[in-house]
């Protein structure tokens, strides 16, 4: 299919002129343009066919070059990208240079905050309403935020509502309710959704009404069997969201997320009447293509793959395997044999390889749905009783539980260990995903045991000492292929490297799994005259201050490499260790991610850019070995 | 009054033989003690007094041996130790080596989790539950998490009820409702507990079922009709506790929390029941004291007073002016010369001394009650419009909010401006509240400008500067008295540090205001022939490179002094600029918090253990140049 009304589409107010059949046609033609981009290229896919037409009503409602609008999470952002001036270059989409995956205000006016995290869309909404009563109140700017069922229940969320009331009127929360996370949602709110859907407003059946009308009881029956009644009636769907009018929003809803007219009439709605207003929407991730409907876990953002028809795909099969399924059988291997190991994640279950974990062992495997605070102090209740969980969750969404890392765990000094999944650069995904702060983040903290594999064959046997370990570790790994570096390595022991390679006139000291770049290093210079050691730092904290240090005094220079930021980094902490010791650092460089926001791109092509490619660090010892002055 | 059946109880068990009216007695008795206690010392008050009968009540009806009990927030904990053993030790609550304020698992095995931050207990108490269900399925430990209304709306307490169902039977979460956070609490969620509260069950008025059973029409109404009116009923306090109900929790409340004998009897229901229940018990924030009763916001956490009788105190007038009145003060100065300006805080409008700008301006100022992760991105949203937000919260509670710190406005490079009070030894209240980690946590984000003013005097111009500067600010500066260095300071520029003294032999660089500490020190050298130069960095980010590398070139050695924890902090930051500028680093010794959570007790006292009072200082510096070998 060749769009024909979407290249026309410059501007949100080119839609203006269009009839109702015309959006409707619109929105085939971008479902169409979405499968043609998604064939080709790894992204999110069943969340963006999910927005179509939610998308277009918003467009066509508001004029949010003065109304302000808030993707929540920002993976479903395509349709909008498409809608204000980005057709021409869609297909540069995740590609580095090219459009980011998620709002970027630095491609567009449209685009407010980038957003990647889940759940801050009510509050920054409410905070942009909030200015825009006290800085123009005679403008009537409305904010809107398109949230997620996913991200719905994240704590910050709940804060948001708790705080819209009296906040402002100009304001609505659209619930985007496609009874999704990534995975399946979990807990009482997606429990509470479901009733609602049981509304007549959204399921038509009328007589539902009279028939609880019926049940309830009338006069001269109990109270308490009355108030009992009472309760299953909104249980049952008739509260008509008494959960979010308990909370100080008019709730509006479920309406019907793929019908534009529908969907136009009620934001209409909710522009004309006082807010906040919550709105209800029901969609079908995937909706419009028969094999993401069908799958819509898989399609959330699936391989590549060969439209054969509209009603078939055959996925490209990747070979390559990933730190993550490393992670997942390490963890699988680890339930298998020790009973009390418990095996925790927050919406990750797909991201992180977990379904078999999942099925094999359901009583001990606890997906909290978008709730990284909960997961880590709930992990913490389970260590304090003798349980040995581990938290795997990605380093940057990890972030969201800082607080809980610090008292509930570390504080206690408790055994929960943390999987720290994407702890570098993830890559397409840009700047909202790298997992670059971790290792400054955690390392503040007393107790925290930090360690990261310099390779593959080391994960599963991180993770068992982690298990034997008696307090917090966390092990941070790549979203990269699983790199080996055949071997027989020693056993890991608390806060001991291992040297990859002797050498005497310098020292490439990795942490992490860039080791292996760091061995092709030394053996290029080696072909130059240099005789360099490798070592395999493998704890970040303790320091394994004996074997480091004692290198340091020994050669004439030192490149650390660490795929995290450097502020605060491995790094640094080489650098503490031997300011403490009272050792020159004048001789040591430190490779990693510099203080600012790493774009989105391939990762290889990143670190390139950050001199982390073979070239780079060869490039960086030269200089530090040309430059050589031999202390005395 | 002396008491005479608290001395008895040298553990719960011994409250066994007690009759209710003894158990009345008894609770008089805890009063009288806690009254006394708090009479000579600063701690928290009112809380206690509150949970006094919930305290034996839970203690009679649950055996916290094999039970779990986790009192949310900590500082409520007071009557529970007094009933745990810890009679005895009593008088040295708060003072370092004595009783921690909070509870504390190294002080007894009634103390699962060192509690001070607001709203895990649910997620850990679940935890506790999903272990012991696990572990010991046959034992039907109960789990019970007791929290505040002020904590309650705190995002990760939705998270743990979200996540409650189908969790644990054995799970009691007891609200803990006095109408209070550390000030009035605010939000839907209070407005919808207030609700609640005209429950018949509580209020007692059976009449009023009738009437609103009146109000709900019958046959042949309109059905829309009767959808409002039955959301009104339920509004006006008949649901029940739907909202919980709907998050899968069976609500049973409210009652009075005054009376044990009540108390007792739904403990035992809900011990008998299926859970998990939420027990909804009204208590009153100072009770049995009336002047605590009067004004409970001053009576959180007291200054000392001379009880005059029964219902008069004098309170002791506090001469000190402490940072954080300096920075209120600053707060205030900045909103009345511009209009741009708002302040928002968490629950901490008392702690940090906001009330003379919350009474100025109300439009302007936002108490989101104890939901620092909202905070922080709703002033993300207002500064995307063109306010100027002044984040005002704790060090340690700016935690909570660590993700939305990074997306929200780090990453957008927002103009939000943090004022970190509490940075550093937060004294008393111990580990949970030493603001140490802050340094390293913010660091690590790109955009950020991180200041911290040499003393008091630089405090406002700091504000003056972060309100000017486009992007990000952080500025902190500790519980302490507001120390004055006399001088004409040059102004506030971006990365630049000011020579407070100059020097040849050494230098002294603070980071902070243990800066007149560092002129003491310099001035007694001095007098010992060692010429030594004093920095105020001012800025940890950006580092003042020029300044300082110069003066580590010039100088034979080098002390850095943070209130901070060393790992990342600002003398790590001094490390790697030097590194990277190839300059040696082994003629520098970092002071600041080392590798282990520093206990409670004078602020004073626990510097001068970290070697970080005059004498500490002046030993290092002692130290470093007697051992100096010149750099050739």
């Amino acid at each position: 299919m060749t769009p024909e009304i979407l290249p026309t589409i410059t501007q949100p107010s080119d839609m203006e002129k269009l009839s109702l059949p015309q959006l409707e046609r619109l929105a085939v033609e971008i479902r169409d343009v979405l499968c043609n981009l998604i064939a080709c290229r790894s992204a999110h896919f069943a969340s963006n066919l999910g927005v179509v037409e939610l998308c277009i009503a918003l467009h066509t409602t508001f004029d949010f070059r003065r109304d302000r609008l808030i993707w929540d999470t920002g993976h479903q952002i395509y349709p909008h990208k498409l809608l204000t001036g980005r057709y021409g270059q869609f297909h540069t989409m995740r590609t580095k240079g090219g459009l980011m995956g998620y709002p970027n205000p630095a491609e567009s006016e449209f685009d407010l905050f980038m957003t990647g995290h889940a759940g801050a869309s009510v509050s920054t909404a409410l905070g942009l309403a909030s200015g825009d009563d006290l800085l123009r109140p005679d403008e009537n700017r409305f904010s809107v935020a398109v949230i997620g069922d996913g991200a719905f229940p994240s704590g910050v969320v709940f804060e948001a509502l708790n705080n819209a009331r009296r906040q402002s009127d100009k304001m609505l929360v659209i619930l985007n309710d496609n009874r999704m996370s990534i995975c399946p949602r979990v807990g009482g709110m997606a429990d509470y959704l479901d009733r609602l859907r049981m509304n007549p407003m959204y399921t038509g059946f009328k007589d539902e009404i009279a028939k609880i009308l019926g049940r309830v009881p009338l006069f001269g029956d109990p109270t308490e069997r009355f108030l009992v009644q009472l309760k299953e009636a909104a249980k049952a769907g008739l509260s008509g969201g008494m959960m979010f009018e308990d909370m100080g929003f008019r709730y509006v809803g479920p309406i019907d997320g793929h019908n534009i007219g529908l969907l136009r009439k009620y934001l209409r709605m909710a522009q004309r009447g006082e807010g906040p207003v919550l709105l209800h929407v029901v969609t079908e991730k995937g909706h419009g293509f028969k094999p993401a409907e069908d799958d819509p876990v898989l399609f959330h953002a699936p391989p590549q793959f060969e439209k054969r028809d509209e009603r078939k795909v055959v996925l490209k099969k990747s070979t390559s395997r990933a730190f993550t399924h490393v992670a997942a059988e390490a963890i699988e291997s680890q339930m298998r044999t020790n009973p009390n190991v418990t095996v925790l994640t927050a919406a990750m279950c797909q991201g992180n390889k977990l379904e078999k974990v999942r099925d094999a062992f359901p009583e001990r495997f606890f997906d909290t749905g978008i709730c990284e605070a909960h997961t880590v102090a709930f992990a913490a209740g389970q260590a304090k009783v003798g349980l040995r969980p581990v938290v795997d969750i990605y380093s940057t969404f990890l972030q969201r539980a800082y607080d809980h890392i610090f008292q509930e765990v570390a504080l206690q000094n408790l055994p929960v260990t943390f999987m720290l999944d994407r702890g570098g650069l993830a890559g397409p995904d840009g700047p909202t995903h790298h997992g670059v702060f971790d290792l400054g983040y955690l390392r503040v903290f007393p107790n925290m045991v930090i360690m990261s594999p310099g390779d593959a064959l080391e994960l599963p046997a991180m993770l068992d000492f982690a298990l034997q370990h008696d307090g917090p570790c966390a092990i941070r790994y790549p979203k990269a292929t699983a790199v080996e570096i055949p071997r027989k390595f020693p056993a890991i022991e608390l806060g001991r490297s291992e040297v990859l390679r002797a050498g005497t006139d310098g020292c490439l000291i990795s942490y992490g799994p860039l080791a292996n770049r760091c061995l092709e290093v030394a053996n290029r210079l080696q072909n130059e005259g240099l005789d360099v050691a490798v070592i395999n730092a493998r704890f970040l904290k303790p320091f394994d201050t004996e074997t480091i240090l004692q290198t340091i005094r020994d050669c004439n220079f030192v490149v650390t490499v660490e795929e995290a930021a450097l502020a605060g980094g491995f790094g640094s902490a080489l650098l503490e260790a031997a300011a403490d010791a009272g050792i020159d650092t004048s001789r040591i460089r430190r490779l990693g991610i510099p203080d600012f926001y790493v774009e989105h791109g391939e990762r290889d092509e990143l670190l390139a850019d950050l001199s982390m490619d073979v070239e780079g660090i060869l490039r960086t010892c030269r200089e530090i070995a040309g430059n050589q002055v031999i202390h005395t």
